[in-house]
């Protein structure tokens, strides 16, 4: 039998535990990753793509398992030293180790490589044991409109409601989601292309995976990326998803405060309509067993499964069955 | 009386030692450092200026005693996170909290601040307790001219004697000066210019001390940035200079290497004579009294005292014998 194509779309720490029990539950499999990049951002003059280095340090065994982020063994001396000197952004923490991947992503793109072929010069090393292609060599950056005055870095005397768009990152990690978001926009994204092999991927694979990444603002991206979406829709493999929501609540995440931004219900059959023209399957938790009915009707075959990825087995488990949806609707 | 105002030529690890002496022995004058700064390379993207560094470092507190370079307590995980990606250099190791000074540094740079006004910012953190300028706010680079093939990078089959010029770093790091540099060539000088306040700092100098530092590669480029060499000689204060040669050997660095380059002698008369022209007086070690009388022939004020560095104390001796000679030298 041929070997299994496997194309992923992925964000960050879900997405990376899903891939890493996909490669234990097809180990034989060729697994192409698209990364999300519109959370990358500029930091002291660093180029830092955080889902790009969360999927490859957690495949390629550098990730500190205990937050799913960051590289194990980590010291933080030069974000010290950056503190020290007064240096902006001190709310979003390089590590030593982490920032080496920084600088060799930097030097790389200052010398004018896109990031897709700096992306594969870096899992040289990490050989994480799949593709990881970037969804774009292209920038694109999700900004997030908060009302001025919401966050403590615009107060507006006025009092009106005036609006401010500031980075996914200064949402997430500076603000914690806990600013409300009016809008989120996803800067270049109408005028960026699919990187090198992404669309080549999806039309070539066997299954297409859609992990239990944040839907808004990591697998949202990258459908955004022209062509992708499309490309998605139109393939002959099936594409299955796993919901990132149980039971009304996001796995791990504030994927709520992203879900509500764009006006879509915390839930798993919620979930599955954002990506209704797309899917083929769609796995919901145990606990959400009551909600396949909807997901069904809106065309997408919902199976229920336990989806804590409470380690690497349970991630299998989960990756199985996806990969055993596949197959039933592709029989169909 | 008025505020003495004093302006030091200076390169790294003598020069600094000497400058940390100064500030004991004379702890109300106003000192201006001019730093040499064609010792700086791009490393991974990032503006290394080892001089200036050791300077800020040195007078700020945060030197490694024990070396007299980099910053005390230095860790080195990016430099191995680097290695692991196989990236340049790695013969010049970068320390995780020297790294954020180039990182703080680069960035300016690249917002477009001259290397001035950086500096400046940098020592806003430090405060050395002198004012420090770059030499030039111009790209200068000292280059080492070396027979192709003594170098294990570019080994000649034809076996004949083409030159290659390789940065000073990679001389003095790398090959440890142990190949025979042909020549020495300072990159961009002869197109820069002296940094904003330099020549106003000689011009109104009481005092200008050229301290213990490497003659060719530290103060040489110093004075070749034009415009400084003939300001010093020009200068109403008296020049006094501090033989970086004890007993005919360099008392630490490879002086003796570069001397050799451009063919003056490894003694404190030698040196000497590199800078008759604009030399005042020279202090010479006691080892060394033999040498007062060729000094002064070429009609500069010599004399002979301790001048090793053991320690502050030390340092401090030879500088006020420094600040001493210069006032004989007035009051002739």
């Amino acid at each position: 039998m041929a070997v299994l194509r496997i194309t992923a779309l992925a964000g960050g720490i879900g997405g990376s535990r899903f891939l890493r029990g996909l490669l234990r539950a097809a180990p034989d499999a060729e697994v192409t990753v698209i990364g999300n990049t519109a959370d990358d951002i500029t930091l002291h003059g660093l180029h830092v793509s955080p889902d790009l280095d969360t999927v490859m340090y957690t495949l390629g065994g550098g990730i500190e398992e205990s937050q799913g982020w960051g590289r194990a063994g980590e010291t933080f001396a030069v974000a010290e030293e950056l503190a020290a000197y007064g240096a902006e952004a001190q709310w979003f923490t390089l590590g030593d180790r982490d920032l080496a991947t920084h600088l060799v992503r930097t030097r790389m793109l200052a010398a004018g490589y896109p990031l897709s072929a700096v992306t594969e010069a870096l899992c040289d090393r990490w050989q994480p044991g799949v593709r990881l292609l970037p969804m774009t060599d292209d920038r694109v950056e999700t900004h997030v409109v908060v009302t001025a005055g919401d966050d403590d870095e615009s107060a507006d005397a006025a009092g009106d409601a005036r609006e401010r768009a500031i980075h996914f990152q200064e949402w997430w990690v500076r603000l914690h989601a806990e600013v409300p978001a009016r809008r989120i926009v996803l800067v270049g994204a109408d005028r960026a292309k699919p990187a090198p092999g992404v669309l080549d991927a999806i039309a070539g694979a066997d299954v297409i995976l859609l992990p239990p990444s944040n839907p808004v603002v990591s697998i949202g991206p990258i459908l955004a990326v022209p062509g992708i979406r499309d490309a998605v829709r139109g393939a002959a493999a099936p594409a299955i998803g796993v919901s990132p929501i149980i039971g009304g609540s996001p796995v791990r995440g504030m994927a709520d405060a992203a879900l509500t931004a764009i006006g879509v219900p915390t839930t798993a059959a919620g979930v599955a309509e954002l990506f209704a023209d797309l899917l083929d399957g769609w796995l919901v938790d145990t606990v959400d067993a009551g909600a396949t009915a909807a997901v069904e009707a809106a065309g997408v075959r919902c199976v229920a499964v336990p989806l804590w990825m409470t380690d690497v087995d349970a991630a299998a488990a989960m990756a199985r069955a996806a990969l055993d949806l596949a197959e039933e609707v592709r029989a169909r």
